[in-house]
Protein backbone atom coordinates (compact mmCIF):
# COMPACT_ATOMS: atom_id res chain seq x y z
CA UNK A 1 0.00 0.00 0.00
CA UNK A 2 1.90 3.34 -0.86
CA UNK A 3 0.92 6.22 1.54
CA UNK A 4 0.85 8.33 -2.04
CA UNK A 5 -0.56 11.99 -0.64
CA UNK A 6 -0.01 11.68 2.52
CA UNK A 7 1.87 14.22 4.95
CA UNK A 8 4.89 12.27 6.40
CA UNK A 9 6.50 14.28 9.87
CA UNK A 10 9.28 12.39 11.06
CA UNK A 11 10.58 13.58 14.30
CA UNK A 12 14.21 12.07 15.57
CA UNK A 13 15.34 13.31 19.19
CA UNK A 14 18.58 13.02 20.67
CA UNK A 15 18.47 13.35 24.76
CA UNK A 16 20.33 15.14 27.08
CA UNK A 17 21.25 12.05 29.27
CA UNK A 18 21.65 9.71 26.46
CA UNK A 19 21.85 6.81 29.26
CA UNK A 20 19.02 7.64 31.31
CA UNK A 21 16.45 4.88 31.12
CA UNK A 22 14.25 7.14 32.82
CA UNK A 23 14.42 10.44 30.69
CA UNK A 24 14.31 7.24 27.17
CA UNK A 25 10.68 5.95 29.57
CA UNK A 26 9.35 9.63 30.10
CA UNK A 27 10.04 10.44 26.06
CA UNK A 28 8.72 7.02 25.43
CA UNK A 29 5.00 7.77 27.25
CA UNK A 30 5.07 11.04 26.30
CA UNK A 31 4.75 10.07 23.13
CA UNK A 32 2.26 7.36 23.64
CA UNK A 33 -0.26 9.91 24.83
CA UNK A 34 0.93 12.20 21.91
CA UNK A 35 -1.30 9.60 19.89
CA UNK A 36 -3.89 11.00 21.31
CA UNK A 37 -3.64 13.39 18.72
CA UNK A 38 -7.29 12.44 16.45
CA UNK A 39 -5.44 13.83 12.83
CA UNK A 40 -2.72 11.35 13.11
CA UNK A 41 -3.40 8.36 10.68
CA UNK A 42 -0.96 6.30 11.36
CA UNK A 43 2.56 6.22 14.07
CA UNK A 44 5.27 4.65 15.26
CA UNK A 45 7.79 5.21 18.17
CA UNK A 46 11.13 3.98 17.37
CA UNK A 47 14.56 3.29 18.83
CA UNK A 48 17.31 2.77 16.07
CA UNK A 49 17.99 -0.73 14.72
CA UNK A 50 20.87 -2.90 14.58
CA UNK A 51 21.71 -1.83 11.21
CA UNK A 52 25.12 0.05 11.03
CA UNK A 53 26.09 0.86 7.62
CA UNK A 54 28.02 3.99 6.72
CA UNK A 55 25.16 5.71 5.96
CA UNK A 56 23.02 4.82 8.90
CA UNK A 57 22.24 7.45 11.72
CA UNK A 58 22.01 5.76 14.87
CA UNK A 59 22.80 8.08 17.57
CA UNK A 60 19.25 9.46 18.29
CA UNK A 61 17.61 8.10 21.00
CA UNK A 62 13.81 7.86 19.92
CA UNK A 63 12.13 7.96 16.48
CA UNK A 64 8.91 9.51 16.15
CA UNK A 65 7.05 9.27 12.37
CA UNK A 66 3.50 10.69 12.56
CA UNK A 67 1.30 10.62 9.35
CA UNK A 68 -1.06 12.84 8.22
CA UNK A 69 -3.98 13.20 5.61
CA UNK A 70 -2.90 16.47 4.33
CA UNK A 71 -0.24 19.59 5.38
CA UNK A 72 -3.90 21.24 7.28
CA UNK A 73 -3.81 18.35 9.47
CA UNK A 74 -0.12 18.40 10.07
CA UNK A 75 -0.62 22.45 10.88
CA UNK A 76 -3.51 21.68 13.60
CA UNK A 77 -1.10 19.05 15.42
CA UNK A 78 1.06 21.74 16.09
CA UNK A 79 -1.17 23.84 18.10
CA UNK A 80 -3.50 20.72 19.31
CA UNK A 81 -3.41 21.33 23.28
CA UNK A 82 -2.46 17.64 23.42
CA UNK A 83 0.66 18.48 21.40
CA UNK A 84 1.34 21.49 23.52
CA UNK A 85 0.95 19.70 26.28
CA UNK A 86 3.96 16.81 25.53
CA UNK A 87 6.44 19.56 24.47
CA UNK A 88 5.83 21.53 28.02
CA UNK A 89 5.96 18.26 30.24
CA UNK A 90 8.94 16.83 27.91
CA UNK A 91 11.09 19.62 25.96
CA UNK A 92 13.61 19.46 29.04
CA UNK A 93 14.93 16.10 28.83
CA UNK A 94 15.66 16.31 24.94
CA UNK A 95 19.05 18.35 23.67
CA UNK A 96 18.20 18.42 20.17
CA UNK A 97 15.27 17.50 17.86
CA UNK A 98 15.64 17.07 13.69
CA UNK A 99 12.39 16.95 11.83
CA UNK A 100 11.63 15.88 8.38
CA UNK A 101 8.07 17.03 7.03
CA UNK A 102 7.76 15.25 3.66
CA UNK A 103 4.99 15.48 0.96
CA UNK A 104 4.44 13.48 -2.09
CA UNK A 105 6.48 14.23 -5.26
CA UNK A 106 5.09 14.61 -8.23
CA UNK B 1 -3.47 2.62 12.84
CA UNK B 2 -0.49 1.84 14.65
CA UNK B 3 2.77 0.94 12.71
CA UNK B 4 3.82 -1.18 16.27
CA UNK B 5 6.10 -3.83 15.55
CA UNK B 6 7.14 -2.27 11.86
CA UNK B 7 10.51 -1.95 10.89
CA UNK B 8 10.97 1.80 9.75
CA UNK B 9 13.34 2.36 6.87
CA UNK B 10 13.81 6.02 6.41
CA UNK B 11 16.38 7.75 3.64
CA UNK B 12 16.78 11.00 2.85
CA UNK B 13 18.81 12.21 -0.60
CA UNK B 14 20.77 15.24 -1.72
CA UNK B 15 21.40 15.80 -5.35
CA UNK B 16 25.04 16.92 -6.54
CA UNK B 17 23.08 18.97 -8.63
CA UNK B 18 20.09 20.16 -6.43
CA UNK B 19 18.45 22.41 -9.44
CA UNK B 20 18.37 19.47 -11.89
CA UNK B 21 14.91 18.58 -12.56
CA UNK B 22 16.48 16.06 -15.31
CA UNK B 23 18.41 14.21 -11.82
CA UNK B 24 15.56 14.66 -9.56
CA UNK B 25 13.34 13.17 -11.71
CA UNK B 26 15.40 10.28 -12.38
CA UNK B 27 15.71 9.45 -8.87
CA UNK B 28 11.69 9.62 -8.27
CA UNK B 29 11.38 7.50 -11.23
CA UNK B 30 14.10 4.80 -10.28
CA UNK B 31 12.36 4.85 -6.79
CA UNK B 32 9.06 3.90 -8.52
CA UNK B 33 10.53 0.93 -9.78
CA UNK B 34 12.18 0.24 -6.27
CA UNK B 35 8.68 -0.15 -4.96
CA UNK B 36 8.39 -2.87 -6.53
CA UNK B 37 10.72 -5.10 -3.79
CA UNK B 38 7.91 -7.56 -2.70
CA UNK B 39 8.87 -6.60 1.04
CA UNK B 40 7.98 -3.09 1.11
CA UNK B 41 4.78 -3.14 3.10
CA UNK B 42 4.24 0.56 3.03
CA UNK B 43 6.01 3.65 0.89
CA UNK B 44 5.98 6.59 0.44
CA UNK B 45 8.19 9.16 -2.32
CA UNK B 46 8.72 12.41 -0.69
CA UNK B 47 10.24 16.11 -1.15
CA UNK B 48 9.89 18.83 1.39
CA UNK B 49 7.02 20.29 2.33
CA UNK B 50 6.61 23.69 3.03
CA UNK B 51 7.08 23.83 7.00
CA UNK B 52 9.93 25.51 7.99
CA UNK B 53 10.22 25.91 11.79
CA UNK B 54 14.11 26.09 13.22
CA UNK B 55 14.52 22.40 13.73
CA UNK B 56 13.34 21.56 10.46
CA UNK B 57 15.68 19.70 8.11
CA UNK B 58 14.24 20.88 4.70
CA UNK B 59 17.81 20.70 2.79
CA UNK B 60 17.42 17.63 1.31
CA UNK B 61 15.68 16.90 -2.56
CA UNK B 62 14.29 13.51 -2.13
CA UNK B 63 12.92 11.62 1.06
CA UNK B 64 12.06 7.65 0.63
CA UNK B 65 10.32 5.66 3.34
CA UNK B 66 9.66 2.11 3.12
CA UNK B 67 7.95 -0.19 5.84
CA UNK B 68 8.56 -3.17 6.43
CA UNK B 69 7.11 -5.96 8.39
CA UNK B 70 10.49 -7.22 10.26
CA UNK B 71 14.67 -6.72 10.20
CA UNK B 72 14.64 -9.81 7.98
CA UNK B 73 12.55 -8.71 5.42
CA UNK B 74 14.51 -5.15 5.22
CA UNK B 75 18.15 -7.08 5.05
CA UNK B 76 16.66 -9.06 2.15
CA UNK B 77 15.66 -5.55 0.38
CA UNK B 78 19.19 -4.45 0.81
CA UNK B 79 20.45 -7.48 -1.07
CA UNK B 80 17.24 -7.49 -3.61
CA UNK B 81 18.07 -7.52 -6.71
CA UNK B 82 15.98 -4.60 -8.27
CA UNK B 83 17.28 -2.85 -4.85
CA UNK B 84 20.71 -3.67 -6.38
CA UNK B 85 19.70 -2.25 -9.92
CA UNK B 86 18.19 0.96 -8.48
CA UNK B 87 21.74 1.83 -7.14
CA UNK B 88 23.13 1.09 -9.74
CA UNK B 89 21.61 3.17 -11.76
CA UNK B 90 21.05 5.96 -10.07
CA UNK B 91 23.91 6.42 -7.61
CA UNK B 92 25.58 9.19 -9.54
CA UNK B 93 22.65 11.28 -9.30
CA UNK B 94 23.15 11.93 -5.06
CA UNK B 95 25.64 13.46 -2.80
CA UNK B 96 24.87 12.25 -0.30
CA UNK B 97 21.95 10.25 1.84
CA UNK B 98 21.65 9.45 5.56
CA UNK B 99 19.40 6.75 6.29
CA UNK B 100 17.35 6.51 9.61
CA UNK B 101 16.36 2.38 10.76
CA UNK B 102 13.94 2.45 13.77
CA UNK B 103 12.30 -0.49 15.42
CA UNK B 104 9.87 -0.90 18.09
CA UNK B 105 10.57 1.14 21.08
CA UNK B 106 9.60 -1.55 23.97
Amino acid sequence: MALDSKFIHHVYFWLHNPDSKEDLQQLLDGLRKLTAVSTIRQFHIGVPANTSRGVIERSYAVSWLAIFDNAADQDSYQVDPIHLKFVEENAHVWQKVIVYDSIEAV
